[in-house]
């Protein structure tokens, strides 16, 4: 069986992989989140695995289980950390967990290592472990370079045209919307009801973020922006663009080589 | 469609279910961890998860995405941390994690927390997490209770004697060895690959640790006893015995209703 | 003498304002960081303490003393941690201090506590720091709120038209560019040598973040835009939107009473 | 424009002073703390800062951004924790602040690290965040060397028989005295209301510490000892003696040069 | 006076110790416990200590003063951490105090290191300050070796016939049973009162934690198992058994010398 | 056996001290350091806890295990880290111990808890972790109350010239001189060796640290001053007036009854 996700291989399989020159190991970081009505939990890391799973694919790359759990989620941008549905690391614990996962990895032999984030709120928490785990693997004598991204920065200009006909409001309100829904669409369909969109304007959030939150202040849906619009085919269009455009980073960032893996 | 993963499911029908007397949540534990040349690295998440969901099933209980990630392997009883394919977290991260989890689920209204652990190394720095929260917690007025159990623990004499019939010679070998390549053999046998397996003698193990560790006192093949005796058989004697074990204590201990959940 | 900094203050003025309804204290938050070759490695800390003070004699509030170190510069919003003139804490040590300064200020009384924050990278670790300290101390009774904000997200359209006639090309690529150096223009004019401004296209930055740093991709100059469009005339616009925005937020939001402090 | 802070010069003219041999940094490190009804709360930072100046003229010597928030005001040296106008950090997070500042300072290539505390209870924390800092950069191959003093240990006995005519008592108890009401006539008087001082004796403390602080065993001024005395005069008698003392230290620790800063 | 125990010895002996081929020192770990009726609290620290005095004898190794505190208690091998008498370090205060420790003395020149517990609990928590301080020492190349172990995992089956003629149940469950109890009567007689020993049957564990701890589920004599069975003879063939073993394991794995220390 | 030290009674004995109004731990902190030639390692926490000892009998008190191991050695104290014979714990490893040893017996109803210490350093890193044992268990409702104390703080002038009749130079050069080894020739006679002090002036210390430590600036005798002068009949005096000064002041700030406590 072939497989580029690391729990799916044995650790032979895994070693030669290691051992070759550019290898790479894609670590997909989600959460566990409520979605609206209309959307699994799961929808972050769900997202990130699979696109990690297509990068890995055109790269020769492996892919790690995902981060679960994430960063509390933001009322600008998650809809909160209040909404039931919610679980959340603190961000020292999601640094500390970064860090130590990115050095076991780098010790083993990787030369690349990346993560991949589907929530938005991860992104500086993990910025700061995956930075402390390559100068401090670095200072000892280690080569390996790394990477962090969110996936939806690689959608381009085109495509935003095709998928927001209607003009694009930003990433941060995009929690539960069009982007993440069609891609759920084309990516797990069954875990998806369209009938339970709820159909809203964008939700018209303050400047500056207050504590403790206040749940009058964010949409009862959940979500940030109307989902309405999700299609399969939107959710394609985005795949496509997303991961030819990540590989196409990693591959001249990375110098990582176009491998196929069999697995036992 | 119906599901007792939270991942799986939408935030309205979590809602529901956390509302409930008894609600209870698991939380499988794993690792990602070299199991010999015949099984893959996510063998004690997939496995954990599984249980899970069959005790959830039994129970009405939701389950939650698995921790990934583990304590570090040590040779007594993983093989150890320096094998390829193994990749761990440093004790206190691991703790906080648990602690960060278990606090954001109680703070959600769920009555009962159960750790499901899959990974012998995890038990103790899960315990430490997992203590802090409850404590922190009904310090701060709730009545949560909560539960941590390895589900091997749940295996009875007579299954043993089934399993095992040329003797059992404790949890601590068996990584890699006929419990766990049994129940892979029932639940993922896709991922199994029998003829890698590499017959050895038990390992005939230290009383004490070394530091660092020394990679010729534990098999080449990474497991610390031989799963020549796996039989997906094994794994269903094995499956029905810990699930109906685990669902029974948790039963008594936790008074959990039984719930069937409907996912939109 | 009039202050409203509370160094500059005693100990009984200080308790008077902290005894009145709506009572208010903003800490500024900066960092230590170089700001191209025209302007002083403590820009921030300068531009949020001006901004904070005048945003307290239009409120009433206090303004307590500067966080003058901050997060790690980020190659895509500040130029990046490895130049010169930049120093940085990590992620965990900047949420403590955060959170140990604003327990501290909420202890003594303060109603409302404001951290107005002037470079960029601090966001998400002064979040943190923010809600676990108002989280524990309304856990322990206390009916404190808080406000997080970034000065420059309280530009409008209006004012972003005037001063960006060419376009606004985002915040992210605004350090030591036309923003800074037009608010410092005004505010610390001595500060500033327009001579040396080094006029280049703004950064063409990568939509990810590689680690370690390569400094050959951000700009000699250490800005990721040019400053020469920068005039104290634009900084008197900024300013006085900028101000006058914050202020009337923080009026509605926090109940803010107009207040006059006389210093012994 | 000269200056030898380094928030007030620029990246260049800052890179130029690291590349010198002999290169120091100077780290004032204060407090916001009551100091009586007779003087501001920042006293601390504010004489440290100015102390670090005077010194770093001598010296060739640059200053940094002051520590303006210190470890909790005990009783028997800065009159309590509990009192209004006293924030404070917790020991650990004054340690880690300290050690990320100085080892951000080690790596951008100075020489010497000075850390001039002017604030009692500080100084076992900066000691620990201190040594961390030089033990790690040394043994990551820096030769960096540092120095922890506390200016007021460096007024020799002729300077205390003058300031003190009536006998010195030791410097625990002269906070928001003598020693500091002088300097800040010196350095800033319109900061200081010499009405509003209040003549009481010296505290009679305890020779231990009680938890929970007893508000009932400090004077209610806020001081430790009478400030009555203090005169500008005094003020440039300690100046002299501390700033040249604590120059001449420094000079014979570290190989200092005499460099003259011309910025921008 | 000739002594092991570093306490006893000044710094002299103790360097020319240190100086010596496979110099090593023994660190006893125990914990402030309740031990039923009859024994005191101080039992854990007391054994260790004497055992690794015994064992430091016979391999000419120093014995550092035991860790006295232990981590928290368990109902299943210690009878929990809520009973009267049991005083309990937090998991990660344990592992770091181990870590410092570790490293203190590897940095002074001990060759190995070892570690002796003799409270069940502890294993792990100092397992992982132990493999951090020997992994962070070899990286800056130290060769030092370390060793962890657990006294009664030494004790072999000849033993255990003899002084569990009824049947030997597991060390989980010998918290203040026979073992610890004849150990105690041989080494502090005058500390054990054998007319105050509950005589119950084994405690019925379940096979899991619940959190909080119900007091209910363990006897309440805060023991485990009856120590009626314990005697002085016991207690010295599991002394002699123990610290034979013990010591003939540490000269194989380390090489240590037989050496004879006379102290000043 | 009648014993006021918690380790050698039974938790029986010790449930009916903490069940008594009034009820009080003293727990001794010292270190493991050289104390010069003439005297062992142990010093510090052998004369903290020997003078525990002797206040608790004058107070009805119950004395803890001593914390072993302190804070660093500083040159202007204790002669400096670098020592050989010295080992040490990190300030917040020692913060954490004591935090959680405190909040331990808190939570077991001592109503006092005293932590009596011996060795310089230690002080504010105690301090700190006393501190927050006491404020957080105090929030959790108890009313608990805590003393920390040096215990040679508590000579007064009269013991003073009867014990340096040459004159008193402070109690930082003290380490290893007349105080600690009179009081040892009082209490551990046996180890100490009068023969092997090296007679020198008082080292003439700077007036500020140097990082890292130089190891010529201290006397290689590892003391500070010179022992010669030590008695036992000098120990007495000492002895004699420090448990009485310190268990007059316990008595006086903590309502202590006079309790005899007999050991089963």
């Amino acid at each position: 069986m072939h497989s580029v996700f690391i729990d799916e291989i044995d650790a032979q399989t895994y070693a030669e992989h290691v051992s070759r020159a550019g290898s790479t190991i894609i670590i997909p970081a989600g959460a566990t989140e409520q979605h609206g009505p209309h959307m699994p939990l799961g929808v972050d890391a769900m997202l990130s695995r699979s696109i990690a799973g297509a990068v890995a694919e055109k790269t020769g790359a492996l892919v790690a289980p995902a981060l679960c759990y994430g960063y509390k989620s933001q009322p600008r941008s998650g809809g909160g950390n209040h909404r039931i549905g919610t679980t959340s690391l603190g961000g020292n614990s999601l640094s500390q967990m970064v860090d130590d996962v990115v050095a076991s990895f780098i010790a083993q032999g990787f030369e690349n290592v990346v993560i991949l984030n589907g929530h938005f709120e991860n992104y500086q928490f993990i910025y700061e472990g995956l930075d402390n785990a390559v100068a401090r693997s670095r200072a000892a004598g280690s080569s390996a370079r790394a990477v962090l991204l969110s996936y939806w920065d690689f959608v381009d200009e085109d495509t935003l045209s095709k998928v927001f006909p209607d003009g694009f409001l930003g990433w941060d309100i995009e929690h539960g919307g069009i982007l993440e829904t069609s891609l759920m669409l084309l990516l797990h369909p069954t875990l998806v009801n369209m009938d339970r969109v709820i159909d809203h304007p964008p939700a018209q959030l303050t400047t500056y973020d207050v504590f403790p939150e206040d749940p009058s202040r964010t949409p009862p849906s959940g979500c940030l922006s109307s989902a309405k619009g999700a299609t399969a085919e939107r959710g394609e269009l985005l795949f496509t663009t997303v991961t030819t455009q990540v590989a196409d980073a990693l591959k001249s960032e990375l110098l990582l080589g176009n491998i196929t893996l069999e697995v036992n």
